[in-house]
């Protein structure tokens, strides 16, 4: 088969580097970012598979992507316009200094620089931040929220898939007041691709396939990034249960939301989804569906789009909002790279129209 | 292979009959029943197989049972000692007096007996209740509610699957009066075969394979049923949000219950988890989690068991209930012969104690 | 969200119908085609659904198609440069003849016009063909066998997903002679979406998750289309074994097949293998893995690609070849638009070289 | 709930050991074993869980096992009248002589003492047999050939899934002399519990879901297995190619088998049929289907049953059988129940006649 690599090369490409290219959303990465004309992958990192062909661990990306995996410190690396962290946390905070020294621009998939708190992120990751004197600078990577400061940052730190999804959903109605942020629940169902590539047991077939199950009730450490950020737009502070859900399938995830309006506040169903309207009109990831329309994971299969519904119980007084959303797309790596097209200016939706692959 | 059918035939045995068996709660009475020695299935009915072989059409009840569908109105079910309904609503209305008046008992898995209020049966159900004057008769079959009941009932009206994971997710909340009863939400997880054996395209495998979805947001029908029983044994009228999912798995229910406490109760996880594990601890097929353990819905995976767990939010002052059930089993079937054994005596658990099938 | 809608139009472009836009190769052949700029899609019919928006029915595609289904005799049709037929068997051969009267190019995706003989394709599809005289004219559109005469066709037949793997994966060495093509067997694995999108109990979720099962032993109507091509370029009469068997997963065709060498052939793997090389070296959509890689369907999902492993039991001089492709891509639209490119001199790779989807 | 452990501990019930309790073949032993009344497990060892509840890690259990995992050298071990191993191979092979010693029957659900050639045994196992003495002794536990020496045994091989699968199909045509035994395909597709309840990248559900592949095609260590097996069986040497395949689901093996008549051989699928209904009309879990029936892996999930089909090409002399099992029941756990039955006296079909969990 023919590839790509002799038409790559030129020196109007940005140049992307991208460390830790053997999770799911490595993958992500390249096979949205390896057809592009416009950019350019000169090297991606993995410890453990250095020397190997990347398309011979994905085989989704022969005559895409023909590098090989390279050393984690390929001084390479130095010399790209950007460079994207796909790794776990703790990998990005010690090694961003340097880069960003170097002038390289930093979009990071990982942890590393979510919460602005360095207390509350050693609370919840266990270990002392490396670099909290960049917590401030961070960008979070929302663009739906941030795009102006996503444009010019040095370092953005891409939002957690639930957060995304979470935050998406409330919003318009943070914003316009109208419900009671102490008493905001989000029931989260998410597919097992979240958990990322790696030897465990509870991510088997044999173990996931055929059953739902809640997890991490007692916390987890997305709820803090989501509080940080509802924060942000909200005059009263959030108060906010958060469960999360594993499904039995790869990709995919819907953020059931119930926010009870606010006591004194009048509203109704259609000036709610008005709002939302409002809010997204000219956003091009978000689709508003018409009222009485539901969405489902798979409309947004392997596409950065993200579907908003809105429904409201008079009885309870209570809106229901649900949002889907491709957690390695819009949730993780199509973020990324919607955030890299704003700051290297090559169009927000440049590669990203994708249509879902349904069924 | 050797079958059953020489063994059966005793005057002893409970003779069933079961009309509709060739939906999934049809062939789950089956599959429980047919082993049984105490018990014997004489009659299945079958329109449209009327002839065929039931193990035709159900290879697992191959050597299990060896009668053929009959027609609906085979006169033998007027001889029978009880009969269960594994139709879709409305069968049963029209069939049920006649039976009763020939002195046979009568299990209901379909919805014509569960509500009490025939005008708000026919809101939500579309056409007129046919034998209104039975409703109030008929006993709605939860045994950990209504033991006594059912025991001595002509008529036992099986709750829906949705409802038994609800009601025994919050009774012990609501009967200990802790939590506010209008601020309900019930977020439930289904496995497909809830939408029944029936030719769509809404039910293909590639259709909700790999998808997760909210439905009936706008009103599902066992809303009211939830509602009329929880009322029951709650002294505040119920408000309840209540978004049912469907997930890409044959079997289970997963319910995530939030009910806040009410305002003035103070309360923690401790008592909160004593409250369910007084409640069911004479219960068979009620298991409580010890405090940090969550169900799975594949825990009871082909079982009767019912699986609850208690969290709660200190920050929002919300329990937190998570339900597992089976809902061909504790969810229909299972409930069901539950409800027959205590009707005729032959011990509660009988039949229904097998370990659930993991992996 | 933005549409292309003002952005078609162009006359430059090529002009597309599609009949029968609501199935699975429907919905593929949008996906695919939908964002082109040098093809336009202006009719897309229904029956059924006649009036309704495209992307109300298959979400994927909002933002991407902005039509509606219209009925099935649009005289629109007759402006179009090619029609693609995306229907059962049957639809294709009552209009074929007037397009191509009124100068339309038409591209089947049907079995209709993929036999050459009017009797077999009577006694497998169990009526009368209804334009025979066209079979002779129509080109079988397998590109890597009858690349030009698919550049000049005015029909074309796309294979059958079936075909399409069997043939590519035997064709180098029926061409070598090295085969007993008496002796030839094909246990061909397929997801479910190749059963089509319509209403039916045996595609239901429930009914065929968790389970594989054979069909069409007794046989299948790819049978006599595969025996067809296969004799085109066997020296010798093809006795062939076929078997079909379904997975539950939603796409994906996986062919093993068993090639015994001929009585007095001498060879080895390296020869066989070196065969395949050699047979589609210039071939971008076929790739014939290295020496001990085997593919799995996932390698091509969502993508036109097709996998090739070939490997060799020397204690029964069986070679193994293992053949890997979508079945709506490579196997349905995907291939018809690798035709497409071909009639309309646009570059056969034209819109197919997205990666595929992985995880 | 109530639990079991109060009712056993009855001098006159069978005492069983079992080593290696937490993989898929221990769960499924206990899942069998746990609700009898003439049998008894008193310990089930884990060297990583001792300590641990055994219904902590299987849920399933609970209220049927009241156990801990205890240390593997518990010395009650030697206490127990049968042990049985579900470990991974070599492990059975350091512990059976001492056990023998002491009296106490063995059960090897692992591959030590399946080969009967220890130097065999060592090139597919890469290490040295440690009691090749025993494998003379070591009963090959397939009952439905083995039956007498079973009932004798001090030490049972229970077979791989898949040499169940394939000898079960191919047996009745051996016996009667009517395949060219040299020729035979064994194409098998598994779920993917078949690979065992350890941590892996290769088993992640977002692995493996929505996708079908090909393993072991250079060699799988069952192979020489069914080979030994088979040449006992038949008269000439046996030529087979086996390729096993991995399937998207939890539980199941479907064997699909090509067996060309033998030169000279006369016969028809009657003939076939009757072969095979002669030769297992007496086996109480082989059901030989009807002419034209096809079997499903979910026909038999959960169950010991074993269905099987056979099917008949006059054009290319081949008899196509197909078999399925639960590779976990009659592939392991269950036929190693089986084969307990009949070395206690217990019954050969005692505990597994379990109707299959459908849907």
């Amino acid at each position: 088969m023919l590839t790509r690599s002799d038409v790559k090369g030129d020196d109007s490409l940005v140049k992307i580097g991208i460390i830790g290219g053997t999770g799911y959303t490595g993958v992500e990465l390249m096979r949205l970012l390896g057809p592009r004309s416009d950019a350019s992958i000169s090297v991606i990192t993995s410890r453990e598979l250095c020397g190997t062909p990347v398309d011979t661990l994905f085989p989704n990306l022969r005559g895409i992507i023909d590098l090989k995996f390279s050393e984690p410190d390929n001084p390479a690396l130095d010399e790209c316009d950007v460079v994207f962290f796909a790794t776990p946390h703790s990998v990005a905070m010690q090694r961003v200094p340097k880069l960003l020294k170097a002038g390289v621009r930093v979009i990071d998939l990982s942890a590393d620089f979510r919460l602005k708190d360095a207390d509350l992120w050693q609370r919840w990751y266990g270990m002392r931040h490396e670099c909290p004197e960049l917590l401030a600078e961070a960008v979070y990577g929302l663009p739906e929220i941030n795009r102006d400061a996503v444009i010019n940052a040095r370092l953005v730190a891409v939002p957690g898939c639930y957060p995304t999804a979470v935050q998406l959903g409330l919003l318009p109605l943070l914003e316009n007041k109208v419900i009671a942020e102490d008493r905001l629940i989000a029931d989260v169902k998410s597919g097992v691709s979240g958990a990322g590539r790696k030897a465990s047991v509870d991510g088997l077939l044999a173990e996931v396939a055929e059953s739902v199950k809640a997890y991490g009730v007692e916390g987890h450490r997305h709820f803090p990034e989501i509080c940080q950020e509802l924060n942000r737009v909200s005059t009263n502070s959030v108060g906010l249960v958060f469960v999360p859900h594993l499904v039995p399938m790869i990709r995919g995830i819907l953020a059931t939301l119930y926010a009870p309006l606010r006591a004194g506040v009048e509203s109704d169903i259609l000036e709610l989804h008005g709002m939302f309207e409002r809010r997204y009109r000219k956003e091009s990831f978000i689709e508003v569906l018409p009222l009485g329309t539901l969405p489902e994971t798979r409309d947004v299969r392997g596409s950065n789009r993200c579907e908003i519904s809105i429904s409201y119980s008079e009885q309870s007084r209570t809106a229901i909002i649900i949002v889907v959303e491709d957690n390695l797309v819009k949730g993780a790596s199509g973020q990324a790279i919607q955030n890299f097209n704003l700051m290297f200016g090559l169009g927000e939706t440049t590669g990203l129209m994708l249509p879902a692959l349904l069924p």
